[in-house]
This record gives structure tokens, sequence and C-alpha cells, in this order.
């Protein structure tokens, strides 16, 4: 393909080359040629390099190795012989990792011209420096990512200090580990350390894991965590250097490892980028206002996407937003306003961490109705051993729809799909509980959470197979 | 509670304490005390005796098991020393098998007198005969499930010919078993013993596995099991004694083995009931017209539900049949016509088969949009090395509107679900691209399906998220 972004002013500029950018590009090529896309550091997005996919990875095999303690039970022998070989584990995690990076460089590999490798810094909103170079554009598509909180000070640790931008580069990890920060990715990596064998310590100054809102929730995912780690909450911790290696404290706690993983969050990629070009107001971060339903920044033709604008910082609300900007971007007019999806939160954990709808926080808890189950004695989860969690759904009490739900149940993230899908329809809990329910499934554990909702709503009508209720024995719930 | 046995006529006789007489039931008990549950043979349901619930406790075990063939490629060890210890894993099977049949005996221990052992005959629509006692009633309820088909030639193998009443009582299995017969059952059954390492020989007269409608799907289906065991598909299988076991043969194909499976589906239990005094019409299996919708005979008192009725054998339309002739039983007038919930099937292998709606011979192809994904590549899926299996969804062409969708996917029981409440609630493949899809999840993959049935759709609005299309980056689908 011909591209041309010698023609100038280009009609859009995409700076980096994320899942965001990406989007973006998707939309912008098809409209024109007179664009350019440049990226700083490696191409390949967060997601495939150091996201989403090297965690699964590392965490399928964690969750593999880790249902050698219920072998036994099963019936199966031999668990005992069973070892993690931790430099192969990270091995594998590399060799998919870059698989699915070639699969994200497949996006930009045909551009020409048009891709374009360097450091890009605004010179107002219609005009792009790349290393000297000096794009004039008709707009400009901001998607630079995000990229690990690390406290200055705890650089000093060296190649002991990892994030998940050096986690799935090293040989071999531990055998003592701290996980600073029990945010969704704290709490995803050190599940997986400590159930590859690893002697994990986590530290949390929030009292919430991964986010939960619930207390009952957070407690009872607090206790399933000190079954396999050390897990102090509720304080910051300090780092120091002693012999032997990096000892960590927090309160009377402490703990001394050989690496020390900080997940604190992560922080958008907004310095250097000559946002103060644009003359808008920028906030303490040097983050100016973005319309979440058009991504412009005020009406200018800037438009920030992704991780970048630091709203909700997953991958598929990075791509929406890469695909909103990547429409408004090439109309001269009026941005179209784009009705995001329905919150949904999960975090890969086991049992799995969910959020959907609207927050507990944002609800008027005297207009809502709450329904809840637990999984530990649900059938289908005792089965497969595997019998741990609860699950919360909230519904309006005046209609009955749902409003949201929050959970750490076993295999949450399919349940978490179906009751966004029901929060997205404007469904009610009686509309939930007219669908089948196989038996035996997990799904009947949300229908009793269901159930136990609809109890405090008004009554359906008996000819309705909605309001069956449970028959009373336990295996069927 | 003191309950009136005595006092006759009886409001209802329930005929079967399985899952639908149960249901009936709780209905029931709601509205009189002048009612008796007669159960023939051991109490508590098919589902929990020797059904759903023994059968996925030896699957889970099959599939811990089973999984260990990709340790290494995760970087885990010692996989060549674990062994299937087949005694225990039978031993944990009915260990938890008698907890759910007790779950099962708490809704009926406390009926006193109301809760009758015996076998029951009806000697009209009225009276019902039980050991010799008449009991007059105002209604009957015929609940009395099915069993489990075996040619009666084949009683001849003794304890050698299994089915599922008799297979999970057995100390130990194999080494060699055949299943003959590759419905719902005979696939989890000869999947699940193949998992746990016994050399199985499975047999089926349909060409069809697990009643699964299309071709692809089908043969997709066949070549995964053909890699865990030795499967003939398509013609009838003979058995004979000869030295060392019992050889199967069907056409050119023979094995011989120790024990044989007969999973050949499962005749309604209406013999010796004496339908015959009904004095309605009885099809040559002896089976009266039952209305779906009511449960009713003809316009007689008489209600027959659950597998009884071989309708749709499944627990929860068992529970739902139970729930409407408990609701009828007790009025005297018309009895309500029930809207029954949208068909949903799951067969409990690996990847998941599930169908879900309308079936395809019922769908008019020329007004259906098909869109399919393959799981061989997709995201997540390679990250469990789990990446096998293939769906279809199926959308009318003028509306849009989710017909139904059939599958052998990894985890597919929850897709099957999510997809259960999208055709249920009449949605369109618009309104599910509408919905949030986590990444990675198993749920990108059912999107891509999705995609592709919306290109062969009217197109949406492009300021609508649920048009978005794929980035192109396979890591994202």
């Amino acid at each position: 393909m011909s591209q041309h972004p010698s023609l100038q002013p280009l009609d859009t500029i995409i700076i980096g080359a994320g899942t965001a950018g990406l989007a973006a590009l998707r939309e912008v090529r098809k409209h024109t040629k007179r664009y350019v896309i440049v990226n700083d550091g490696p191409w390949g997005t967060t997601c495939a390099r150091v996201g989403c996919m090297p965690s699964k990875t590392l965490i399928e095999a964690a969750n593999a190795f880790h249902r050698r303690h219920v072998f036994d039970e099963l019936g199966l022998r031999g668990a005992a012989g069973l070892t993690a070989d931790i430099p192969a584990v990270l091995k594998r995690v590399r060799a998919l990792r870059d698989e699915f990076v070639a699969g994200a460089l497949d996006a930009t590999n045909d551009l020409g011209r048009a891709r374009v490798s360097g450091h890009a810094t605004l010179l107002g909103p219609s005009a792009v420096d790349v290393d000297g170079r000096r794009y004039d554009t008709r707009s400009i598509i901001i998607a630079t990512g995000s990229r690990p909180s690390v406290p200055e000070e705890w650089l000093a640790f060296g190649d002991r200090m990892l994030t998940t931008d050096t986690l799935f580069e090293q040989p071999t990890l531990g055998p003592r580990v701290a996980v600073i920060g029990m945010g969704p990715i704290g709490v995803e990596l050190s599940q997986a350390l400590a159930r590859l064998g690893l002697e994990v310590a986590a530290f949390s100054t929030s009292d919430s894991l991964a986010g939960l809102a619930d207390s009952q929730l957070n407690a009872e995912m607090a206790a399933l965590l000190k079954a396999e780690m050390v897990l102090h909450i509720g304080a910051p911790a300090q780092l120091r250097e002693v012999p032997g290696g990096i000892e960590v404290s927090s309160g009377p706690n402490r703990v001394v490892v050989d690496q020390v993983i900080a997940a604190m969050g992560r922080v958008p990629n907004i310095q250097y980028l000559g946002l103060e070009t644009l003359g808008v107001p920028l906030d303490k971060r040097g983050m100016p206002k973005v319309d979440p339903q058009t991504q412009q920044i005020g009406d200018l033709p800037v438009f920030l996407a992704g991780d970048a604008n630091a709203h909700t910082p997953l991958l598929h609300e990075a791509a929406d937003d890469g695909h909103i900007a990547g429409m408004n971007a090439l109309v001269a007019d009026t941005p179209t306003r784009f009705k995001r999806r329905t919150p949904l939160g999960i975090v890969f954990c086991d049992p799995t961490i969910a959020r959907v709808g609207q927050r507990l926080a944002d609800m008027d808890r005297a207009q809502t109705v709450t329904g809840t189950v637990s999984y530990s004695n649900q059938g289908r989860a005792r089965t497969a051993l595997r019998n741990q969690g609860r699950l919360y759904v909230y519904a309006d009490k005046a209609t009955g729809r749902l409003q949201g739900a929050e959970m750490c149940a076993p295999d949450g993230e399919h349940m978490a799909h179906l009751l966004a899908l029901a929060v997205q329809q404007k469904l009610t809990v009686h509309d939930l509980l007219g669908m089948p329910f196989y038996h035996p499934t997990l799904e009947e554990g949300l229908r009793t959470a269901l159930r136990d909702a609809a109890r405090q709503l008004p009554q359906g009508r008996d000819s309705d197979l909605a309001t069956c209720k449970a028959i009373g024995v336990s295996a069927l719930e």
C-alpha cells in the first residue's frame, strides 16, 4: 500500500502503537492515507508484551501446578513428585509472548513510511515533532499508554526491583519474593507466584484487595490468599537493604526477600509529550480533561485514548477509546458522542474477582436489593473441589433491574460476562431467572443469588417459570 | 408437620420422588396437606444417585489427571509419576454422591406418613394402588423418571455389562472398557474413563456425537475424541463372549474388553403404571400425549412430568415439569399454560459440547446467517493450552436476532448460558456485540463468531461501539 506521510498537513498523527493506537489506526486507515503512526520504544502492545498475555500464561502454569493439592482427594497419586521448573515456566511465557507480540506487529508491518519509530512531542494542536522532524497535521491522537509506578528511591535496588516490564524477562525468580501493592496486578501475580511454589509475601497500603468494594467479599478473599501466602494489608511497606536480601516492613511485620515486585499501579505516559503547548488547563498530574464519550481534549482536534488518559486502564476500554478517537479525529466538525459499554472488571485470580456495572459506592443503598450466594457448598464447585468464594448481585428495588455485581467466585469471569450482558440490556432479576440454568453448573450458584434478590422484590406471576423457587436439594443449587 | 394421607380423597398423589416429583412436591406442600408422595426403589434423585453429580465428580478427576499431558509444556515436571487410582477415584465419587443423595432425602425426610415407599399403579384417573393400598385422589402427578436402556440379550454378560446405574458402584474398572452409544452420556463417560487411563473403545450407531447437528463440529469433535480413545461411529455394535473378555464388533472393527458400558439412551419408566386405565390413546411405547405447557394428559387430572414423559430428559426441564405439574394438579379448572425456557443442552466433555435455542434442522437456512470461530488459535485458549474446538452462532437474516448456537468449545458451558440468555431475551447479534468482552477471555472467541455473523447482516451505525471490528491482532480475538 502506498503511503503519503510526506504530504502535509497530515489528516492525523497517532502517537503510540499500543491497543488504543492500533484501534485508532484501524479506523483511520479506512478513510485516509495521510497519516503517520509513531511509537517510542519497542513496538507491540502493553497487553501482548508485558500485560494480559504473559501474566495469563504465567497464571495458567501456576493454577495447573496448584491443582496438585487436590489430586490425592480426587484419587490421583504422585502429586508430591511434581515440581515447577520456574525457568521453564518463564521461558514458555516469553515464547508465547513473542508470538503474541508478533501478532501485534502484523497490524503495522505493512505501513511503510507511515510507521515511524521515535519520540513524539506536541508543538501545539496541529503540529508534532518526532525526533527533530516536524509533522503538520489536522488532528492528533495521543495513545501513549502507561507504565508501572515505582517509587524513585526503590530503583536503587537495581535488578532485584521488578515490575511487569521486567518480571517476565527474568531467567528465574525467588525463592523469596515480595509483592508491593495488591491491586488487580498485585493480586494476580502474588497468587500465581505463590502457586508456583515461591515464598511470597504481599503488602498493600489499601485494605481493599484488587479494588473489592464489599467488605465481606474482601475479607473472604483475604482469608483465601492468606492460605497461600503471607499477606499484610492496611499499612504502607518500607524497603531496606539487609544482609541476605531486601527487608520489607509494614507496621510490626517484616520479611526478607530476594526480589520485590512493585505492583503499585500504572501511571499514564503523558510527561515530555508537550501537552502544555495545547493551551488547555492541566491537572497536577499534567493531565488535560478528556471527554470519555469523544476522547477529545476540550474543543481541540486532539484526542487522548487508552491508558494514557487514565480513565479505565483496561484493554477493552482502551480499544474502544482508540476506536472513538480514530473515528472522531477525521471529522472536521462535531465529534460523535459514543455510549460506553457497561463497566466490567475481571481479576484473573482464583476464585476470580470480578465487578460488573455500577460501583457499590455509586448506588443508592436504600433503593438497592442485594442477593448473595456462597460457593462453599455449591454442588458443581464441590465436585471440582473449587467450592470457595461468594457472589453478590445488586438490583434496583423499584424496578428489579440488575445494577451490578461483585464476586470472588470460581470461574467468575464467565458469570461476569453474563451479568454484564444483563446490565447492558437493562434486564431485571426476574428476566435472568427466566433463562435456563443447566445442571450442574456454577451458574446455578448465580441463580441462588438472584433468587435471594428476588425474594426482596415484588413477586412475579406464579404462572411464570422465573418464579420457581429452590427445590431444597443442596446439589441443585 | 401433621400430615393427613388417610383423609381421602387426597388432593394429589405424586408418584416418584426424583427431581420432577420433588419440584411438584414443593408446590403441592404450599397449598395442601392432603397429598402423598410415593417412591419405588431407592429414594434420592437420578441426578444425585446415578446421573449428573457422580458423573461430574468422575469427570473432574479425569480432567485433572488428563491435564498432566500439558505439564511439561507449561514448565511443570514430574507428570510421568502421576497415576490415577481408579478405586480411589470411584470411592470419592460414591462418597460425594452419598452426600448429594442425603441432600435430596432432606426434601422428603420430614413428611411423615405422606412419604410412602412402594410401587404405585393407577386404577384410573382418580385412584392409585400402592402395594395393595388404595388411594382415592383428586389428581395424580406421575414423575417416575427413566432408566438406562440395555438390550435384553446383553444382560447375559452379568456384572460386566454396566450402565450408569451400576458403573459408579464398581470397586474398580477396566483396564479395557467399551462404551456403546455416543449420546451425551456415552461421550461424557468414554472421555472421562479414557482420561483416567483406561483403554476405551467407543461405538455409536449414529454418526452424530452427543446429538451434534452441524457436520463440521461433529467431525472436529470426532477427531478430538479419536486422539483419546478408539472410536467407531456409524454402525451398530455386536457383542459376544470370547476367551479373555467380551468382543465388541462393528463392521470390520473388533476389540476385546473387560467391561461394557451401555450408554444407549434412557427409557421412561411408564410400564406397569396402569396408564391404560386412563382411557386415553397410548403410542406404541405405551406413552399418552402430554401437553408440555401444562404437563396434563388430555383433559384428565393426571400430569406426567420429568424424564417419564420423554420430552426433554434434562434436570432443569424435569424441575420445570414438576413445578408446572405441582401448580396445575391442585386447580380444579383450566390448568395454567407455561411458556417454557429457551432450550439449552450441555455435554460435559472437553471441549464442551453445547446447543442453545432452536435446532439447526428447524431453522430456515435461507433466512439464517451463520457466524463461526475456531478456538485453535484463540488467545486465551492458547495460554491455557486448551485451544481446541469451534463455535457457531445462528441469527435471523432479517432481524439479526440470535436463533441459536452450537459448539464444542473450551469452557463452552458458560458461553452456552450467555447465549441462552440472549436467545431467551430475543437479543440481536448487534445487541451482543454491544456488551463488554474482557481481555483475555474465551468470550472474545464468541465475539469473533458474532462479528462473523454481523458481517452478513445489515450494518449498524458507525457511532455505536457494537460495530467495532477486530483490530487485527490475533491475541485480541
